[in-house]
């Protein structure tokens, strides 16, 4: 892609508003626009982030034996009268043609357990494990942390329902290991730790995946030996390490970016939801629940990972593997970009190149830095009297001359 | 993917209220089941097919140099109140916490306006054109049609903005060919012709591009000679064909699958977007906008192509490639077929595989046809007997023996 074209603009003004360090730095660089408290604009390299973020949970969801489905947004209020949830502070109430009464999924436990109801009757037909990428909508009087906390937001939910509760143990234990598989790929790695936090009506826990960031909202409680912790609204009940019953925990702040429930039979009782035992018995269904928000992930990942001068992306998820950056305007340097440009491209590695006649030389390195892309290529008179390219890592203070003939050898 | 695990159930029975074929199929089919009227869930069969009628739409739409962006469906009221349409029948109007008022979005020139305004200043920062694949929301009284007509809807929807109307003229007419490139390779092909239509108060006429089908709720007079349409709501002031004057119209049923509006400053000039040209000069943005749905599409496949037995899905966004089938409870027919299944899978192939124990061979040889898949291959004692799969093509009478050795190979 070239910059020139690229529709949004890097500004150096912070947006009056910005109330976090994401919103600023991701309005900054381009990659957002804020259209109203919680609500945003994804402009072309805010959705190349969080495309790619939503691939890799994908890719790992998939693996995990999920299968993907797409429920809507807009829905009868009845269902979460059949739950008692119509109430909740934070659902969008709307009113339809012929006065019928709708809501906006703020979680979608009262679409998916009649949606998976209409298909399983049997043991046969369990345990099942389905989930979605989708937006959910939640009426928060307070949403300031730029994407981590929207009224319109998007989320991965997977649902499963199992014959037994030990399936359910089974089945969750395994979501924990996947969600560990989905922080390490975007780059959150050693960062993540599994805390106990409550477990609302369902059940006894639930587990969260805490980001340490000193950053973070949320105070957890950490066993230095296990690597697991408690969430501070719990420690009162629960103060030792649910591993080891360690008592020495230390405080630490952290991100929420993720958390599982065992739902139990919370719902599947609300709507009736029974199968049929292999001994012909109608039981219960048992329900366990996994969210996971993208475009949280995407704020957090620049809480954690930025400088003084801008967002410094994981490989994974930047939105281009390489910022070619071409430097002054010269017509011999200007073709030597645009040959390297087409070459990279022709090898498949991600391109964002600067291309930018107006752009003085420090306004091209101040956005590349601002953007945060892992590799920046710089062409310029000085590097091509050497046949040479600069490379330089994001995170890397020292750049590196390439010789041009193998610049693209060496990114793809 | 093996049946046997897959999301979702066949059913023979149709649905009580379902109110059109592509209802009726779809949810026979285990592709959709309806949440309220105009409103569905995807399961994995649906969401397969939506997702590559959504990407040959992104390809096309990348490839004529738009842009992809995601905008929200929660919107503030007062940007309807700047362009005078908060009264508008089918939006949705919901309130946040502290008496804020917020819509719905059922179309995106309130958000896109401004949005594209916050970037472009001059001339320089023109043409620029983007779009987005997202859900809508309309207040419809009837939403009768299944997929064709919703309350939540998918949409791709594309704007552009020019500094003159020739230039907003050339981009139009390029669009048009795009379209057609789209619907080619949707396998609507030849029956999709241009249709002159309302412009309503933006300019003279819009453009609309439909379907011919004798199930089709509009009614176009089609022009023989040029295949070009005039809609009936326009035929009274505009009884010739717009190309070339002919007066001989034929009256034809068609599904509407697309439409384009020459917005002009119809949206620029209520929010104040101007830009400043070569010579210094202020002058109104001048906007398009470009509307396919890929949930009405995917209704309108089926509209189009079905028979008795089921759907008859283009190649291009058919759920899987080929239904493998094994007929029978014989050990060595489920072992070649369970070896053809990976041998697909290997080759890249998409595969169904039904791999039911319990279903019988009728069950799985009618399920086949209602799925709809392009190509059914059935292993049963027979075919294998002769060293042999059966393949049979869904709009094909006859099936034909081919050697396993070189099912994978024939369909790769």
């Amino acid at each position: 892609m070239r910059y020139s074209q690229l529709f949004g603009k890097t500004t150096k003004n912070a947006p009056a508003d910005a109330e976090s360090v994401n919103a600023k730095l991701l309005t900054q660089g381009g990659f957002v626009l804020k259209q109203m408290a919680g609500v945003y604009n994804y402009l072309p390299l805010g959705l190349r982030v969080l495309t790619k973020i939503q691939n890799i949970i994908r890719e790992e969801m998939n693996t995990a034996g999920a299968q993907e489905i797409l429920m809507p947004a807009l829905t009868q209020e009845e269902n979460y009268d059949t739950t008692g949830r119509s109430n909740l502070e934070i659902l969008f109430h709307l009113e339809g043609a012929g006065g019928s009464k709708f809501v906006l999924n703020q979680s979608h436990e009262e679409v998916v357990t009649p949606l998976v109801q209409t298909y399983s009757f049997s043991y046969r037909d369990l345990p099942v494990a389905v989930y979605q990428i989708q937006n959910k909508f939640r009426n928060e009087p307070r949403a300031k942390s730029g994407l981590l906390r929207g009224r319109e937001f998007n989320m991965k939910d997977l649902y499963s329902f199992h014959t037994s509760e030990e399936d359910l143990n089974t089945f969750y234990e395994k979501m924990q290991g996947v969600y560990f598989n989905v922080y390490q790929r975007l780059g959150l790695g050693e960062r993540v730790v599994l805390a106990f936090a409550s477990g609302g009506s369902f059940s006894r826990y639930s587990h969260e995946f805490q980001a340490l960031s000193d950053v973070g909202e949320d105070t957890i409680f950490l066993c230095k030996k296990c690597n697991v912790a408690v969430n501070k609204e719990i420690i009162d009940e629960h103060n030792f390490c649910p591993q080891c019953n360690n008592v020495d925990l230390v405080p630490k702040k952290a991100i929420e970016v993720g958390n599982i429930f065992k739902l139990m039979t919370r719902f599947s009782e609300a709507f009736g939801f029974k199968y049929t035992d292999a001994a012909g018995k109608v039981q219960p269904v048992i329900m366990g629940c996994y969210g996971l928000g993208p475009s949280r992930i995407m704020g957090t990942l620049v809480e954690i990972f930025h400088d003084d001068k801008g967002i410094v992306w994981p490989e994974t998820v930047a939105p281009f593997k390489v910022h070619l950056v071409v430097l002054g305007a010269d017509v011999e340097v200007a073709e030597a970009a645009e040959k390297l440009y087409v070459e990279l491209k022709k090898k498949m590695v991600e391109v964002l190149f600067d291309d930018r006649e107006k752009a003085s030389a420090g306004e091209k390195l101040s956005d590349a830095d601002l953007i945060g892309i892992p590799y920046r290529i710089l062409v310029s008179k000085k590097t091509l009297a050497e046949k040479s390219a600069e490379l330089k890592e994001r995170t890397g203070a020292a750049a590196r001359l390439v010789p041009l003939s193998r610049v693209a050898g060496e990114l793809s």
